[in-house]
């Protein structure tokens, strides 16, 4: 029965700007077994090299989703019907030890897969995503669609670093934890370091829809290279915000002209459905350079189309994977 | 004579920042017999659930409105030699009772319509548009081409809450204000509380061109179908500024993502020509959570666009609508 | 034990930016019977006549609280030791009902007072401090110590409005809930609507010490003169952040110039120790209208101070209130 | 009778964000002649070698003056029933042309001189009061109180410009409208161009008193110097908002730290009275540098206490100034 | 060999936040014979009618310059392969002097041609266009693209001032420096001062592409209308960030909302690769009215585009415009 | 002579807002043996524990060091006089490598250190003064003059942390690089963690005068003690921008109200003249979180006030430490 699953405060009892900002305001929960679907801060920011504050992007993202409601407006998913949803707090990190974080994100994810709830994490930079790749992505690669102004797939930095917020998927694929050809991403843009800078991802197979393809393609061509693509393995979606354009999203580490709008970022979510999910983030949400909260805002709606589309998987898909991580 | 109609300080004489602002630069005036179509400010947002803010908007919209100029660039009208527009200040408001205000909002501008005035507000949060439907609609329902995230059609909050900036449009069917065939809402989107949000709407017979919609549909059509609906009977322009995209009016108490561009915003007004109109309005500007004055300045822009369009009709309509008013 | 005494969460193991902020990232208690100090936001500003705003203080100023620490620098006072202290959320408000939100606030406050707990609340506006004194002061009057740039004695606003955040004290000492002879009112300053303003204030004792006044006595015969007043009976203290110089709290709603430091508000505020007090509140933080922050971190560590002398009346006086209101 | 003379806008009756902002809610009014304290802005800031924007100021400083109210707080001076006082709107200026805007300005404030009112100006840049200057001084020299970070005594700039915001008042000696041995500095500081930087001032007798020495000596000491130096002639009083320390008054153009608090700021033009006042100035607020319009509100309270002399002034001096003018 | 042309300061060893900002990160040079294509601000805005602040813009976009990689991401062109690029510094100017100004600027710009280098321009107000012109178009008139919400073709303002940023255009075209058959704008929009706005531009065959008609051409047409006009000629290209619209560059001093968006303006940019180009600026960006530094952002990107056609361009006509200049 | 050392860019032929930004306008070198004094970023903030940002101070500090002239205001020291001053640029980083960027400034701060310069460095967090230390303190532990609100002996983060910008000076006195008899701690405040904090500072003999004891002994006794601890041995200033009240310094990471204000700073340094100096820093600064560029102002006045001591010093202390490095 619904009536179970944990609610949202209702905004027409308690005003949006009263109460503690839980994610969507769903209640606190510690423990993910409770749960299909665990909404997860990574207050982290280790691996940025040009502007920090990402760190505080979970907390701003809290408050903004006050603004969200129940239902979805298209679809018409009520994913509190479909779903136990909780806000399981932060994973733990250390914000001076890159590699101790590394670990501890890790850790805090293999419960979640363990205790069988599909993550959906708000970051932090894109650096989290591998210690969320490694906790769930341990018996089997991952397929991605992966939204993002850059192709995070540098293979180093300052010669010898090889973990920063540049660099996830390649390590992903080099750790067999990503899956290359049934990686899709989109919204790439901005100018290079060299003509050599995709080398990598197309020698293996990584599918690069920049936004000058995209502009070309349209929304639903796109969508269906991307289902296309990532077929029906099991599969996560990492958007970073700045596959928009700043414009909508100006509170990023390294934004870039020319991106996305919202509204295609909404029309891009909504076409994934189906999928088979174990898992999602939105990343790059920087509180100290956004202007009004409007990033923030993006983020938390973001996360609740995210929301939507893992609760549904979470009926099917999610809960095998939670049998998988069990397993 | 257009010489003897007021007309707005010369910019290349008085510099856009010198002087006191009013509307447009026009003259205060205190007498709605002598305009046609009278500039408002209803400074008020007690009936503001989330943020509170749009009490300020009229302020900074005049402040913004200085940079407005004189003759539309597409239509080429030239509203201060069609009609008679001034600044009539602002309605008066009781900012700690919401009854009271309603009260002192409907009683000015039932002055201005028996003055004979076509009036043009700026909120103030989307409730002042109910005492002004008070004012205009007490011998007939309005039409109403309508621009807004959200459809403020809702019932009650708190349990027994019947005037907030969410339900001032079921108010005004209720009270036979409003003609539910003849009004049609554009922008609408968002998460919703729950799939009955729009039960009310439908069963009266409010036309809702959502988003998604909009998108596919495009602006012609869009037009084509709003002009059906409100015909040639009395019609009254409601712009909500949460109509847009948090991009391009984050000024706003409850910013949706994924709405109008400023472009598309002014291509549905510049296709709203010709109505019978009665009024119109421009709420939800809210300053303090607006950033670097974008959203003012679109408010004092879609304001322009309203006053072609108003006075224009004035020269029909709205005398004809003068003339009720006086008999 | 203390050991038994909840604790906040230690910023050497969890950095301060992450985590759901409470008040002092203090464990969230729904019961007031578990605690000696509770700690309540009171999100409400429908009393504001000029600048809302202050409904979106203890949201803000619970974030700041997380830069507090655990023990007073300067008295070594040790709040988690002396007593049981735990952020009890906010208390219920309506924000489109002035009235139903000061029943509602009352009762909220009834219930931690019969609990025999002290309350320690975060406003909202000034009028709030009024259904807390219903709630404190129901048997007995209260002495208060007041630091505000405004007296907040008014009569009326509007012709009738009988409560706004400039009529609270007014209110309160006709309703019997304030001893104006054991009143003192710090940090008064700002051009005045007329040479009668201050006449309620002074026909019925209140001492108000204004900013010019303050200058002279300096802090230590200001503090002899406070204590002097107020005595030993039970005692209220509520910090108006506007005492303070916009310099130091910009963010408020009716900033005047000319005002205390922090400094100066952190030695008035330790000179307070040893009153026998039976609660406190900070006010009128308002986030929208601040910079920077600045003014939720002066207003959470003002709440620190004041928790700080709570935890220490807790173990006599609080206890007895607590007494008191349990018989 | 007072009750002729022209009154604020009650704020009990018109909440203070209502409205269209003049002046401290005053009556717009155009014929100095109706008027004893002339209320002006002059919003320009060509003089300026670093960051404009002061041409915002007068805009922004009437939006903040809805703050102030009708009588002083310490001297009990209501200056409404002492002198007819009105915004006069603002002086005519160039912005692209130099020379053009101090014969703009000068013609204007001569009108006011000859209708026997006291000019009270807002600026705009510190080169606006050489203008003033040549229109209020032009049959005897003036004295003057003059509060700021810069003596503004360079001789030019560039080589051959002789009129910048850093120059105006040894134009003013140089041209016999400032008599040096009867003018004051309070504030004086800020690493200087070189060790003659202050030989002109110096020279001619300009009374200097650093930040340094203010410290020294204190208020008292400072205001009986600054008294016993102007004497009981003619006199302006110029202030200078970078007189503040940034911390009060951010929103300038060549902020200086170290400088003087609000409060002493209010002491320092309080301890003036009883001068022979010919009229007075607040410069150098600008509102695009400012940050949460504490800086214009500033000024505006800087511009009441001004008010204040001068409608006291105005009594005796004023109108024998306005018989000379008129003469 | 590339090897001995100037490079950026490489991202991947010196962090982009690090080290003194030049344009792009390359070396500061101040010889411009040693340069193929000189990058140049020009901190002045002595031309502007309302929000000055443009003077600010060289040194805010250098700021954000550090975001540009090496290589453009659509068309491969690798700028500092093709030619010696390098930040020449800022053009003198003085900033209380227009006519002074209007010599220094040419002066400059003048010593660019003649050591046969391209110029690439950073404003400032649109006025540094004209002195520009006159150095680069002294021996025959140039083709224009010229991207603007405005023509800039005004006569004067204030009755007798013939240089503003509103009427460089139509002082090129006086003076015989623009070509006004080989010039075309882009963009032009928002409400105008008369019906005979542009009667000056369509009498001497300027092409004017409003946003409405730019909105139904679309990008493609309008580039091919665009190289019609200009031809093979030699061409300058002219940016004003006020082409964008609000939501993508808010920080400019005449903002008109309806305008570009990013992806349109680089697309526009991408479709002019092989024209004749002399010489190009970026102007208009105002950081005191910018908002999160995006606007900035927009200039240094749009500045990345418009280096990589000069750079290509001074392969072949750069290199002839230089011997054009030498001869 | 000092004509042949390296003067600032002069306002008054160059405006302030023009150029690119160096510190105090001067000459960038790179070689530290022409100069005696050496100003340098350490644009680097991986100790920082909760709101990074401090790695843009250098940036944002040699922006407004633009506003900086050329001689004391009140010592009338003329540090280019005195001295060779320039801009080093930046010392070597990496933003996601703790332990490397230690090595990497520490080499860098012994090249100054062995070519005999003074270095006067702008952080950056307060961690990097260790690897200053390192370089300056090889062979003989220096005293400190200590502006902050913190004592940053904490011993370790996170359990086993151990360079985090709570720690440098505990790990200054292990390695023998700081002489904790010979150091002054002035401003500190703010809740603590235990009454243990401060266990390690007394233990070795830092003299730690808090907020409470500055304000008890006043500017005067607080330098008297300050200079007889540090003695006339080699000693270094550093100086953490929240020692200022947020108000002062809001642009800070971890700000605490009641800290000192500008005037007091300056008073403070003024007064430290005739030291025996070997360097010094301003740390802190975090743009992210500043507003309007005032903590920004704040440390480039600090950073003017340090060299003006470092200046004099360098002719008699400074050039026996260059003797000292050099052998």
């Amino acid at each position: 029965m619904s009536i179970a699953y944990p609610q949202p405060i209702d905004a027409a009892e308690v005003p949006r700007f009263a109460g503690i900002p839980s994610f969507m305001r769903l209640p606190i929960c510690s423990d993910p077994a409770q749960l299909d679907v665990a909404l997860v801060g990574v207050p982290w920011d280790g691996g940025t090299t040009h502007r920090a504050g990402a760190r505080h992007g979970p907390r701003e993202v809290r408050n903004q989703s006050s603004l969200m409601r129940r239902v979805h407006p298209v679809s018409r998913l009520a994913p509190y019907e479909l779903a136990r949803v909780g806000d399981l707090g932060d994973a733990p990190v250390n914000p001076i030890d890159l590699m101790d974080s590394l670990q501890r994100i890790e850790v805090f994810f293999r419960q979640i897969r363990q205790a069988g709830a599909l993550p959906l994490a708000v970051g932090g930079d894109h650096l989290i995503t591998l210690p969320i790749f490694r906790a769930l992505a341990q018996d089997r690669p991952l397929g991605m669609v992966h939204f993002d102004a850059h192709s995070d797939t540098n293979d180093s930095y300052f010669g010898q670093q090889r973990y920063t917020h540049g660099t996830p998927f390649r390590r992903a694929v080099e750790e067999g934890l990503l899956d290359p050809r049934r990686t899709v991403q989109i919204g790439i843009r901005g100018s290079i370091y060299s003509a050599e800078d995709e080398d990598f991802a197309k020698a293996c197979g990584i599918r690069v829809i920049h936004m000058e393809t995209f502009a070309e393609l349209g929304i639903q061509a796109t969508l269906a290279e991307a289902r296309r693509i990532v077929g029906d393995g099991p599969t996560y979606i990492s958007f970073d915000v700045d596959a928009l354009d700043p414009a909508f999203a100006p509170g990023t580490g390294t934004p870039e002209i020319g991106g996305l709008s919202s509204q295609q970022s909404l029309q891009l979510l909504r076409g994934l459905r189906g999928l088979n999910l174990v898992g999602a983030d939105v990343v790059e949400v920087s509180p100290p350079f956004d202007v009004g909260g409007v990033t923030a805002l993006v983020g938390a709606t973001l996360m609740f189309e995210l929301l939507c589309l893992l609760a549904e998987s979470s009926r099917t898909t999610g809960l095998l994977a939670g049998a998988e991580g069990a397993s």
